[in-house]
């Protein structure tokens, strides 16, 4: 009986990689640097000498259902990163049959946000449900989505880029994409830095404790700092970010009517002050059929564990 | 071998029902007044007398895999009519178990947009494909989603509301739900309508063919008729609805990536006038992964034939 899955999240510059049980319980995990390996077989070979000695502890290859990977660029349809802009290893890398090949054990890959959904729904507050959405809102806004119990790829593998969807036409420029009015341009970290930015500027008399950090400072957990001290502007700032998230996500729930939404990521730490106009502002522009009935809650899972959650939850998933 | 299904479309007035084969040849069809019935059995035991020489002659029963019904608030989940504001028929209506039991067939019913995506898979130009999008442009705006070769749902069976969804946020009023902003309040007959004389209201000295018609009197196919005659308003009026549907089509790609997009009804009758200016809007809201890959087309199914056709083809869908 194979009761145990391996998880490996790539990220740019880390890989964290872990040996997870069919209730999302860490056994064994490790780290290793991404771009220290020029090449993708110097990667892997490092990757199985840590893994290993793990995989022997528990008792071997026959005690594993196979291994999962979250990749930037990853296509769950051919097993590849393609072309992923922050890792060494260039063009159409076939990361899956080629781990496949050296540990012996059936291997899925898919991009950070999808694995992300799969944990949610094998171990986080997604559990069992077959249609629903986890939002990440970090650095940028990556999504999953599941549909009839299993994630949307879409015909080519690329599906569920929610945070380039536009929600203000004519809007702030994504410096990322040179398109304007994406979500990820306001419902992300970087976003709530510009807004604060924007806000400052707009209404140079109000006084603000905003002022007081050097600009190149301002961060969103900054404006956080200063939303719970009360200062005027800085709610402000989450009211207008959830506002943006909301008209979003009512979007997303007239599309594929989802049980749930799971926020997760850097933002998610303002609680409430996101949430409450989040959903607001998601409940005003749902039409009457789908009002009140979409659960919009935070991640259970912690955060350093959830790559790794994510990633081994892949080879839970059916085919 | 079951080679034919009976396809039954109801509408507020008229209710259409016909045989249809595999390939989508209509082999027997008629109609009848929906609402001339008080009672949904009365309606049943005329449906039943119109259906059963059709039936006969084909050979029977043993002749047809099932029936298809598109029905306004249709529920595929339940086979039940809900609360359809249109039918004399108040409350929850189970609809398709009530015609099992008179029919001796297996049914099944879902509402006419879903219908209408279903019937592009079976026998239009989204023929065999697993993921693609159906938009209807009507005097509303309806949509059907297939993902991974099943339509899209939702956790409760309402998915699929594309119309709703915001894509001017404090934009115009949709009258009936309330809301504003929605695609529905663009690019619809109604829409083009409103853009139409807001347009004119606008540029009060601009010269327009469009401003020798009665306001009551100007219909979206007026404004395609000035607009081939190259009336400068009337062209801005396909242009402007254009960029707004292409806008919300790029979100929709990137939300599900579609193999496809079928345009279909009315507004489709403006041809270039209307894919031109959206195909546009699209590619330029689409992030770099999407782009020049989506097929946006106009449905090749006769307008006249496309209902039938859409509730039948719910019978060959896998369950």
């Amino acid at each position: 009986m194979s009761n145990y899955a391996i998880g490996v999240d790539i990220g740019g510059t880390n890989t964290k990689f872990g040996i997870v049980d069919r209730e999302g319980k860490i056994i064994e995990q490790g780290r290793m640097l991404t771009n220290a390996h020029d090449t993708v077989q110097g990667f892997i070979g490092d990757l199985y000498e840590f893994l290993l000695p793990m995989i022997e502890k528990i008792g071997g290859i026959s005690q594993f259902a196979g291994i999962g990977i979250g990749a930037p660029n990853g296509n769950y349809y051919t097993g590849n990163i393609e072309h992923a802009a922050n890792l060494k290893w260039k063009g159409i890398v076939p990361l899956a049959s080629m781990l496949q090949e050296k540990f012996g054990m059936r291997v899925k890959l898919t991009n950070d946000a999808n694995a992300a959904a799969a944990g949610e729904q094998q171990y986080g507050c997604a559990k069992g449900m077959k249609d629903f959405i986890t939002i990440t809102l970090g650095t940028g806004v990556g999504s999953g989505i599941f549909i009839n119990g299993k994630i949307v790829l879409g015909h080519d593998g690329f599906a569920g880029e929610l945070g380039h969807t536009i929600i203000r036409p004519g809007g702030r420029l994504h410096k990322g994409t040179g398109i304007r009015g994406p979500l990820e341009a306001y419902a992300s970290a970087t976003g709530v830095r510009e807004t604060a930015l924007e806000m400052l500027e707009q209404q140079p008399t109000l006084p603000s404790m905003l002022r007081d950090i050097e600009p190149a400072d301002l961060t969103s957990e900054k404006v956080y700092e200063c939303a719970i001290a009360g200062d005027k502007i800085a709610l402000e700032i989450f009211q207008f970010t959830g506002q943006i998230l909301g008209e979003a996500l009512a979007n997303f729930v007239m599309f594929s009517s989802p049980e749930a939404i799971v926020l997760f990521g850097g933002l998610t730490k303002a609680g409430d002050l996101i949430l409450n106009p989040t959903r607001e502002a998601m409940e005003a522009n749902l039409v009457q059929v789908f009002k009140n009935k979409v659960k919009l809650v935070f991640s259970n899972l912690k955060e350093a564990d959830a790559a790794i959650l994510g990633a081994s939850a892949l080879v839970w998933e059916e085919d």
